[in-house]
């Protein structure tokens, strides 16, 4: 098996890479080329030294200015998303955040208006001009998605999804790629070069705490993950502080910690009612907490340039 | 959202049941039937009391005789999975696991035969009289394994694949679902209820171990999950104990622990040539291994019923 | 700094052995003898193969005869005690264990009888002929124990207590080392080190689960500890299956589970009235269900010999 | 038992407090007075809402300026810590950090000058101007300290050493408690309680990360735990970025996400050539690293104020 050797090409970062695709005897890496075994995976910062930038519409994201997504959980409603939309624009956020397809833990919640919501999405997308991002659960979904949103996530379920990030690889959409919770960082980037082998090389990983012990908090939020990630990887890196927070009054010292740690951009839960909201009421900012939030964290990435 | 009230009925263990798919505001269980939401969902002991027996052709999993599924982690090819599967058969094996798409934590180790390692799966099973397990990845890869596997086996980094969980609800085939390595008990039950309140009842629990900081072994194995589980739900439990040995020589004591603390089932990585496996060589066993543990957790399952 | 080689003689298990304590860089394990070093510590299969048996008054620990101490998590009373100790004889138990002082969580919560808990110990202990095991938490407190206790406990908050550890090294009492919950078994397995190396061989490992994510139970009991364990070391292993479970119901199946895994000793929680206890009331056997633990668990160490 | 209340009384933070030692019947808080019941221990906000300074020679710990201690891992000659002393003193430094009694993982490793290191570290703390702190790790070691350290460090290991935490509580000498790396934030804060109700109220919370199981640094640093504590506890807070990062290039990252996170004190280790170090060597910074990371740290807690 695999003895003779048969290699595939691909285009990433505007360079031939040529791909062999053995059978190594362990989750070990295997042979790309020499090189890139060598190297550690097209992920690897020894394979690309230059950090990579992503863009997504108009924004561009990687070093440099920090790029902030906000918007609700799930999208609940047009007029809903709309006044979100409007007010995390002019509060100066840069993405537009908002879940059609939810994964929730149990099937008796609210799992998203689906398809309707991706409609939803693309249209307070364009009414405010900010690049939309949301979370793809299944390769059959992504017809819903194809043309209608900018950005795709890969939630912290399927982030060993190997059957998406295959397929996501075979596209040239960006993809925002949240940690396992239950994952490495060594595993997270293998989930990524799954991806970029494919020769979509748009790939944003986004930390979203890892589980842990400590009951104080939704998920740990272990902050050397950033400093290992811009160690080994050149990809761009987000946080999302709302999950590991699980609670809207730690949501901000979180994001101050992701930026103050290197992040370059975050996701963050913003509400129109958070106590209202379909979903992870907890941890929803209201416009108040989040105009405050990103005063903040623009304030701090600006000594840190 | 959700005010008009619309039910879904389901037969599942030959009763009707009505499902109501309300909006719940939290990850908490929402509505199904009253008596349901008050007991815990249909996966919960307090719907059914009696334990649930799984029928895979001619193997009845459940409370009474020990099951065990025993074959390579990887199909490599036909003549190693037909000298595998007469020596597992010869030895006393109940069910024949063998996995044919691979989800391998780098996407450039040996990614499993596919289409052509289910057929083989057929054929061996067939041969040997053993029904077959083996794991589906994704959705669209169900055309191939229908008809020709007796069991799906759902993985670890698909625990939470809620699209492809409903997908197998609404088939009858019975599902071997593993915990995710990040999941808690109660996540693991919900999952299990996606397939559940589908109308599919034939799920078995089987329990791989979960992350830790301890590097002694591959995973965590919690012994407390089987007592746990079988407190909670009344579906049956099998352990696999390779995974979190990750080591060949700790595998027969972690077996010995779950049919003691009261697993109904294990499934064992056992290879005809373990050190030259493609896939997970350290944990698999050899066929001397094999018969000495097997041998054991007979004698260990007598002397508890 | 430590160039000069000073060696330090301690006689362990019948030998002489030379140790030198040099100042190595890191916490790696650095010269004793250059035998020891190559091997791995006193603790280690390598530098002795045969299985250690630890002598408790007429108990022998180790391979062979599972044995069993039983007893309430603290002392309370003599009236309490006398009558717990005659059960747990009367039930097959070889030794007697019970908390004087205590290690509570917070200082608001009983803390133990102190100084008059072990006469009270001594005392049923000689009554029922039963050995005592009873938990030191500082070396001030060794006065009171010596000569009145028969093993002393050394609890999983004092695991890296080193003070307290080598205090114990140069003492021959037999010494019970809980592992810490946040500790590796390397790390735990170097605590042992301490007592050994300092001339004391009478060391027993008590495993009693890690910190984990896990909230159904109150620890997570990694079975694979055991194996690793008996890899490693050739120390007799225990198993305290009562703090793991955190209930009653779940003691029996991980006690079960410990000694089909290869455990040579339990320490059960046992009391003549759990819930009224002043501690670990939840997890704290009453006589019957010890009753029916102590039959199935001895059976089943039967058919492992 | 406990029937009849005996009350305590302690003089905390300028007020009288009357103390019960009840017999509780389980981990949670007992009575010490009504009102303390409820409101969560003398370490809780809603018993003191302002937040509590601590002073240390001329260092106030607290909201307001930053305070750095730092030095090395271990004192390893007076030559070595005056060269350190005085550097991290040009360089801003604000106390002296250096452990005399160290807690090393195995017996073969150095365990530190002792009683010579305490002379040591009181010299230089006279030479510099700058406030010691050092780690005691058994009460038989107290007499060595008194008088001569200005702050005594409690060290992971020993974090649920109640014996030395009720000690350290009779004393008024300011104690860093680290936290246990297997513990939780609530019983980390019920250790601070066990100082507190002895009735020294100089305690400062020193995050130094948990067990988790990412292997990519040495211990995982949960950025939520600071916001948690500021919202439970007015006691202040510092953080150790040098344990969980384990790796000298991680330190800054860590020690810029614990400022912006909210801490109040950083304790770093420094050393006059790391690569040399006695114990530690990867994680201590050098002068020039050391240099970069207080400047960053102190513009960044200039904009938070």
């Amino acid at each position: 098996m695999g003895s003779s050797m048969t290699f595939r090409e691909v285009t990433l970062y505007g360079k031939k890479i040529f791909i062999t695709e053995s059978s190594a005897e362990d989750d070990e890496f295997g042979s790309i080329t020499d090189a890139l075994i060598l190297n550690g995976g097209l992920h690897s910062r020894k394979v690309k030294q230059e950090p990579t930038h992503v863009q997504v519409g108009d924004v561009r994201i990687g070093k440099g200015r920090l790029v902030i997504a906000a918007g609700p959980c799930a999208v609940e409603s047009e007029d809903q998303l709309m006044e979100i939309g409007e007010n995390v624009k002019k509060l100066g956020a840069d993405m537009l955040r908002g879940g059609a397809f939810k994964p929730r833990t149990t099937p008796y919640t609210f799992q998203g208006l689906g398809k309707e919501g991706v409609r939803i999405m693309k249209k307070v997308g364009e009414a405010t001009g900010l690049p939309t991002v949301s979370e793809i659960m299944d390769i059959s979904d992504y017809i819903h998605f194809d043309g209608s949103i900018d950005m795709l996530q890969v939630g912290s379920r399927n982030s060993q999804n190997f059957s998406l990030l295959k397929f996501l690889g075979q596209r040239e959409v960006p993809v925002l790629l949240k940690n396992g919770m239950g994952n490495t960082i060594s595993e997270w980037l293998n989930s990524a070069e799954y991806i970029l082998s494919g020769g979509n090389g748009n790939v944003v990983m986004c930390y979203r705490g890892v589980r842990g012990f400590e009951d104080g908090t939704r998920f740990t939020m272990d902050s050397g993950a950033i400093p290992v990630l811009m160690e080994r990887s050149h990809l761009p890196i987000c946080v999302d502080p709302s999950h590991p927070a699980g609670n809207r009054e730690y949501v901000e010292s979180l994001a101050m910690a992701a930026v103050a740690a290197g992040a370059d951009m975050l996701e963050i839960e913003v509400h129109n009612n958070p106590d209202k909201a379909l979903s992870d009421a907890k941890q929803q900012l209201d416009f108040e907490r989040f105009s405050r939030l990103i005063k903040n964290v623009k304030k701090l990435r600006e000594i840190m340039s």
